[in-house]
């Protein structure tokens, strides 16, 4: 992909007719006169007086090299010129144009090049498209040209922030003097406050209608300009050192000041930063030291973050309107419309959106910050509930005997106090904060961690891997199933997400049966006191991408809910169950669906619920949710889990967790945009069934799977887990060449 | 204050000259001629054919009141206009402005009025701030009157983004047909796909010489859009309706839905939900179902979130910025500008930034979400600096068989194993994860939390009041103190936090003394094993904002800094020191100070290091850090930290936590505006001293104190805590009356 090293600048206008012909052929006047070898591009021009720009551009400065990308012959805005065409033509794609430009520059051989857009920033382009929308993948650094009319500081004003908040970085802005009306005075002072220098020059005499008399008069003029338009290019030149100096060493400086996360730091070289000067789509924009920026894909969209592409201008507005309405406001006691709305629309009580993760199941939502704290919630809210649950509140005179204040440290009648423990699967991982830690096996993620207790139990689940065109079901040696073993196999990868038909299987009874003894095994022969059963429906992801099969998941659920016989077991043990519960409220164990990672449309399927075919009694959603932006994170619960907190008019019986930016406006604008648009995508992306079903005869592959926009490719040598290298070089090969369908 | 419950819309135009006056007055006409009381205001205008707008109204629509509010005579552009005037009128600041509308509107007595401005969105209101900026308190809905000019579709969408990034939202656009451009197609298709139907009107006829004629030419163009604009009032009023719908009951729908962090929801009635409209500087714009909206200062600055106002447009500037350069991008190996910027800057390598929090003493920066995973962060930076630091390497026979692997569940030679345990003071608050809670000793808000467990030793800190006049330094009854006490008496609050001649004093020496004495009991006898000192620097917020004595907290530092070989007896215990530490590293143990609250200046200082006079090892920041937009935080450590994690280049010695938004662009970007606006500041608020005194004389109050924003004042009767409700009642007469000075 071609690289843009050189000087370029892209001319935006704050309205049509404030001069960026004339301060384009200014500057290149400017910089040919320095010796620089300068370009003139235009991206897309149309009309009778086609090519008009770009031949006055040829007039007046005869050594530049011109060039027009797009003609259209019809005297009208680009977008109808489009329209008209009667076979519409490959180039009018947004995508076309800017390769076609990517192309030209690298290839045109100039130092610099001026790009003279057409109209105003947001002239559509041949799509209809905002021309700030189309030429943005590129971002190229940005001179504006302000507006010396009446009106002229709104429209400039307006203009700006319409390039900033699509990530341009405006290097100048050039106007005409404006003696009567003030606005380059006023402009000036406004664009220093945002460290922009204004230069400005005459406006260009009045034409004549004697051509050469007005093509000597322009020669003058132009002559005019050279001394202001020198020291705006000088400006520009050292603007794009400063820029060139600064990302050329952004990786060292990373590499010397930042703590990544989940990064040995010997290990990385300073040339091994990746340097991202923007992101537009599924791409980065990378920059090489010394060679400048191109296109590189975002293979893990940025840790599964990113669903409607990087850098959408729809949800940057919605950001930008949030944060302009409220910044943000506390959320005890308040109501603010992005947070209602948004807990409506989850809690799926606005019927128009198709994406309701808590429909039917849930009535609460508790807004934090990231999956993990997310976690927290949802694992203070189980175990409370559970707490509250089976905890007796009528003890007899002997129990109350054997948990006295002074028999009890640490000890209940002599025993150790036991902990309240999740249930678990092997591989799953729910963030790095101490409580989500701990609803994890050991691991090497937590074996370094001075405060981490692993404090549950983890079954061994049966995995799915597809080889040679079958999905087979596989577990590992365990005290679950013994020896590693093959449990069945299935013809493909849907139809081991039909879960009717696989309820009906012989699988699903040996499922059953084996989860009822190892329970009671659990229960009562290694005493586990359980709080919460934790699953991440059908992909665990952080773990290693291990694709579960999901008729375990969800015998493990039907279980769990129909052993409250077990779980009631209260503490010190009462052999008659300590059930106080009202007829619709949770069984068995509140059940949590980790969602951070699998939920919202990642794999194919809006949530894991609609393929268990069984809801949670609390969720947690993240990552997606907010459209790859900022931050924030949701914990669903159902009105049972919600009741075992609001059991009492005791401050001290609420779930006393909260963050300062819980709910905050803008996570809750940007999310409401991002269901908005997940709801209007007429399809989600996904891999190509047949291309998988070939690669899983690949020899080199001990395995393949995928769900959504997750592809999983297992090599025959990947044992050694997260601490491995082996997956590297695979990387960089499939970075190079793999696209989704 | 005064509500504002009416139909009132603001007419903001695409560009100058786009017909604002031509639809207001048609506007009205339709409205009147539904049989509606509604009224004309135009805030400001200026010219010689003064109030001009105001008449073509009164000519057209003569049944309409009208008002202008601020008139200049000068035929210039308002903030030209108000320099002119050779003594500046109060009326030209922007909040007078803004309260005579709010006080006109809330007076006129009419059903409906239309706000017109002047020029475009951003033209200058007199003080030279943008109307758009101008008038964002009240966030009236607004009608958009788009431009049909060639280009108008670029500055009516400019004008458009430039309203929504300041919160407004727009309910109609209106224009002119443009037949020839086409603009009302496109934007009709553009604004259909935002929720917003567009409307058009014939252009009014060109204007002739005579008046009689011209008046005759005009009533019957007016009479011509009755029909149309009949259809926008209607879907006005409708909309109007909706709005207010949706607000009356806003309050009890979050009531219903939401699950509010710190909230006991039974003690919360549907009526007692704050409804927040939107927010601007230190004020929300609250409703009151069935009245309106009107200001209500933000008392605790949404959580000590807020430093400079509300909906600050830089500051939503900057999000929308970083939005579209990046959505987000992974952490890990990559670099890209915001974070770098930002790390550099706080580990003061900024040379022309003021404020650098890690100036001096910080070499790294790792980011995370909020205040609490920041604090997990630090602690496992802590903790383990010290497991590593003060666990032995190399163990001797005996040691190894005594830690043999047989011998290994729980107890060491027989003992229980013991936890690394921070050292900390009573009444400190660190989050809500499981780790952070761990740091904090047992509350009401860990009590009802089945997986915490406090893993710490916190001595009772000496706190200061003030009351008649003189900073008391008290002490509660603890194993530290014996006796409930006053250690010393000073002259004043600002004496309490002079450092330097505060550490010459007695009391200096009987901390020192009594420190290093508790510590040995603590470490020999009572078997603690301490791994990190983490304090609050000045203030412990969450607490309830005690005033720690200064001199204590640095004491304490000096002496765990003084008592290597406390902390360096080992497990099992080796009666050699186990220290490997080079020359530069951290001493004793690292000092974490959680500055989430008390950093960035809302203590009156930049940071509890420059009062202490000593830096940490880590430090942990969030809060302000953000202006009050988004959740992020920033842990900061020392050299000597991030070695012993760069110890080895095997991945398990990294530090293995992070968050998919690590670092997110957006938290960086406004942290970078905030930062430089926290520098621009003259001055910082703070509470009166003179007010302070006065106040600390009065009866019914216990104490007062106050450093930056924050104050305290202490009831007699407050003694219940947490869950107490004797604040209540003072805070709702507070909430009324106070101002900052």
């Amino acid at each position: 992909m071609a690289s843009v090293a050189r000087r370029v600048h892209q001319v935006f206008g704050a309205d049509t007719d404030v001069g960026k012909t004339i301060f384009s052929t200014a500057l290149l006047l400017a910089s040919a006169a320095r010796g620089s070898k300068v370009a003139y591009v235009k991206p897309v021009s149309t009309g009778a007086q086609q090519d008009m720009d770009a031949r006055h551009v040829r007039t007046f400065a005869p050594q530049v090299p011109t060039r027009t990308l797009v003609q259209f012959s019809e005297p009208v805005s680009p977008h109808m010129a489009a329209a008209m065409q009667a076979s519409p033509d490959e180039h009018v794609r947004d995508a076309q144009i800017v390769e076609r430009l990517r192309t030209w520059l690298y290839e045109c051989g100039m130092e610099a090049a001026i790009v003279e857009t057409a109209g105003g920033v947001h002239s559509p382009s041949p799509s209809g498209s905002s021309q700030a929308d189309l030429l943005r993948p590129l971002r190229l650094p940005t001179i504006l040209v302000g507006s010396s009319v009446l009106g002229g500081i709104s429209s400039t004003r307006a203009s700006f922030e319409s390039l900033r908040m699509r990530g341009y970085d405006i290097d100048v802005v050039l106007m005409f003097t404006s003696p009567y009306y003030g606005n380059d005075t006023y402009l000036a002072q406004y664009f220093v406050e945002h460290g922009i220098p204004l230069f400005t020059i005459e406006k260009p005499p009045a034409r004549v209608a004697d051509t050469p008399t007005d093509v000597a008069r322009m020669q003058t003029y132009y002559q005019h300009t050279l001394t202001t338009m020198a020291e705006v290019v000088q400006y520009l030149a050292d603007q794009h050192a400063r820029r060139y100096a600064s990302l050329d060493t952004l990786g060292m400086r990373a590499h010397q000041h930042m703590w990544w996360p989940f990064t040995q730091h010997t290990r990385v070289a300073p040339q091994d930063v990746t340097i991202v000067d923007s992101a537009h789509s599924d791409f980065f924009e990378a920059h090489a030291p010394g060679q400048g920026t191109s296109p590189m894909m975002d293979g893990s969209a940025s840790w599964w973050t990113q669903a409607v592409g990087h850098g959408h201008p729809r949800l940057a507005l919605a950001a930008a309107y949030a944060a302009g309405r409220y910044g943000h406001v506390l959320s005890p006691s308040v109501a603010h419309e992005p947070a209602v709305r948004l807990a409506e629309r989850l809690l799926g009580h606005d019927s128009s959106a198709t994406l309701a993760p808590g429909r039917g199941w849930a009535s609460r939502a508790f807004f934090t910050d990231d999956g993990s704290t997310g976690m927290e919630v949802a694992l203070k809210m189980a175990m409370q509930a559970s707490v509250r649950r089976y905890t007796p509140t009528v003890m007899s005179s002997a129990t109350l005997a054997r948990t006295a204040p002074g028999r009890r440290a640490g000890s209940l009648g002599g025993r150790q106090q036991r902990e309240w423990h999740v249930l678990g699967l092997q591989g799953s991982y729910h963030g790095d904060t101490i409580g989500a830690m701990d609803a994890c096996e050991p691991s090497v993620f937590s074996e370094h961690v001075a405060w981490y207790r692993g404090r549950g139990y983890w079954l061994a689940p049966p995995a799915l891997r597809m080889k040679e065109g079958k999905v087979r079901i596989e577990v590992p040696a365990s005290d679950e199933w013994g020896e590693s073993q093959c449990l069945g196999i299935l013809p493909s990868i849907e139809a081991a997400y039909r879960m009717p038909a696989r309820l009906q299987s012989e699988l699903a009874q040996r499922y059953v049966r084996m989860l009822n003894k190892r329970l009671e095994e659990l229960v009562l022969v290694e005493g586990h006191r359980f709080g919460a059963l934790v699953l991440e429906p059908l992909v665990m992801g952080a773990g290693g991408m291990i694709f579960v099969d999901p008729l375990f998941q969800r015998c493990l659920v039907d279980v769990v809910r129909s052993r409250e016989d077990l779980f009631s077991l209260s503490d010190p043990p009462l052999r008659d169950a300590c059930v106080n519960r009202d007829a619709d409220g949770w069984r068995g164990l509140p059940v949590v669906y980790d969602e951070v990672f699998t939920g919202l449309h990642r794999l194919g399927f809006a949530m894991g619920a609609d393929v268990l075919g069984t809801p949670p009694d609390i969720n947690c959603l993240a990552k997606i949710l907010t459209g790859g932006v900022v931050p924030m994170s949701v914990t669903l619960a159902s009105d049972s889990i919600f009741r075992a907190f609001a059991m009492s008019d005791q401050k001290t019986h609420a779930l006393l967790h909260g963050h300062s930016y819980t709910a905050h406006p803008v996570g809750c604008q940007v999310t409401l945009e991002t269901l908005d648009m997940l709801d209007e995508m007429p399809t989600k992306a996904s891999w190509d069934p047949a291309w998988l079903e070939r690669m899983s005869h690949a020899r080199r592959l001990r395995g393949i799977m995928s769900l959504g926009t997750v592809l999983k490719l297992e090599l025959e040598s990947s044992t050694g887990g997260y601490a491995s290298d082996a997956a590297d070089d695979l990387l960089r090969t499939l970075r190079a060449g793999l696209c989704t369908s």
